[in-house]
């Protein structure tokens, strides 16, 4: 494998949105400046959601703005609808992202409508994006969430994750995220699906969103990996859950996927150092949360070189 | 895949060796008990050190009498020597576990003998096995420490590790295990090495051993189920480290490995829920101890089927 790999922080995001404390502006612009200077190229910074439902975006306009200045990164923001793809728009960021519940349990639960609705939704994030001028400009990104199973429902058919990347693409997404929401994800499922999806959806990009609920966070990352899926989202320290998900303590750990990657032949960028510096300010920052994760812990082998060297 | 998996508990041996606490035979005896009633069939129950450096391991001989009494259960002992191998058939094990380290520095640092006269020191415990009239009723697994790099050297070539192993079996092992003992290993690296190992030594059970130092124990055991090998080493709750691995906190954990091969298609035997009972047991007993892993935090997916339904 000589390609290169992409990750995603996704700890501004899915990392907070569920947390006890809270974090400043200031933190948070810190985080991502910090992430970006240790080599993360992509950070999803905020939430347009309601601020009466999550005050931790409050501060949604301040923080994109504010990271949009930072050379060399892209800054993108999560929308639950087309209200707040079109605050995502106004600020300016490049890219915005959506997701969608492959479980209609799921989607009930989260957004209280129906996968077809939800579907709509992103048909009106689209039109909205035309209206705006911003189809050259503006990615859309089309995630799936509980694509491996859902802690509501159970089992989730697999065609239904490929029609509605499908039917994703066909309404105008430009990037499609495959999401084991409640980590129910393991390896050969985790080849399957997306080995299905790529084969589907061969020109668009597609990436991969683990959770590590039940410990085989890195070990699908490793599956996707080999069967070319070269993005992926993480957290720094696996900061993270799902309000749907009991026991969903952590997105996949960040500088441990970093590593992983690196040790597969796949550069990503990351200077570990840096990365975990950050991540032990970021601890600080939040003393109610738990981090995991190992590298932080043990460190990287004596022999251990990144993949670009 | 239509195969079973084997895993193999070590936490009475590799997991009990560096803990700050005690274990009392009575404890050792019930979790022994206890696991095999879950469907474990080997454990790893003692170590026939000396019991000077080593007073966890002072009930050798009555762990391993009282194992030899479970129906359907194979336990096993270590032993690092040939006197140690003698005591452990003197107790009626069938099966002997030696440990040889491929990097010269943890051979040095571990045992104070080079790698070539810890290869001279299982010739003599087949010999002491022959001297026993045991060669057909006793089996020596010959493990190999380090095999994916050193904390202290570094690098290991993998020659070495396929030398070693086909030596090992030229002195007359019977199983080749082979340990990841500071956690250095990685996917690429295991399908590798065990694809190496297996196409030179066709016709000999092979064991992979894997410590969860920096995360990837399962995405490793993920690895090598891939290219063939079915047998693992495991401690519940990840019980266990090394000395000369420096945060190395702990095995790959039991429940959760047999969760992932279950995933991967793999029956293994084990009764889940029954595991993760006794997990809480020996977690009271062993209160200064770190316990780690996933299973036992979120459960099983909904639509979680053990492969063998």
């Amino acid at each position: 494998m000589s390609e290169r790999a992409y990750l995603r922080e996704v700890g501004l995001r899915d990392g907070l949105q569920l947390i006890r404390g809270d974090l400043s502006t200031a933190h948070k612009l810190q985080w991502i400046e910090e992430e970006a200077a240790a080599g993360v190229a992509e950070i999803e910074v905020t939430s347009f959601v309601p601020f009466k439902s999550f005050p931790i975006f409050a501060d949604a306009n301040e923080v994109a703005t504010a990271a949009l200045q930072i050379p060399g990164l892209l800054p993108s923001g999560l929308t639950p609808n087309a209200r707040g793809a079109v605050a995502a728009f106004a600020t300016g960021l490049r890219k915005v992202n959506y997701v969608i519940s492959a479980s209609e349990a799921h989607s009930q639960a989260n957004v209280r409508r129906s996968t077809a609705e939800a579907m709509v939704d992103f048909a009106r994030i689209v039109a909205a994006r035309a209206e705006n001028g911003l189809e050259k400009t503006v990615t859309l990104s089309f995630g799936i969430a509980t694509c491996f199973g859902c802690t509501i429902q159970g089992a989730v058919a697999e065609d239904l994750v490929y029609r509605i990347a499908e039917e994703g693409v066909a309404l105008g997404a430009d990037e499609v995220m495959i999401a084991d929401t409640v980590g129910y994800a393991h390896p050969l499922q985790v080849e399957r699906i997306f080995a299905g999806v790529l084969a589907r959806l061969e020109d668009i990009p597609i990436a991969a969103h683990f959770h590590d609920t039940r410990g085989l966070g890195l070990a699908n990352i490793a599956a996707a990996a080999r069967v070319g899926i070269r993005r992926f989202d993480a957290s720094l320290g696996g900061l993270g859950g799902c309000p749907h998900a009991p026991g969903a303590t952590g997105n996949v750990v960040f500088e441990d996927a970093a590593y992983l990657l690196e040790t597969m032949g796949l550069p990503t960028g990351i200077d570990l150092p840096k990365l975990i510096a950050l991540r032990r300010k970021v601890e600080t920052w939040l003393p109610e949360e738990r981090f995991s994760g190992a590298i932080a812990r043990a460190g990287v082998p004596k022999n251990y070189h990144p993949a670009a060297d």
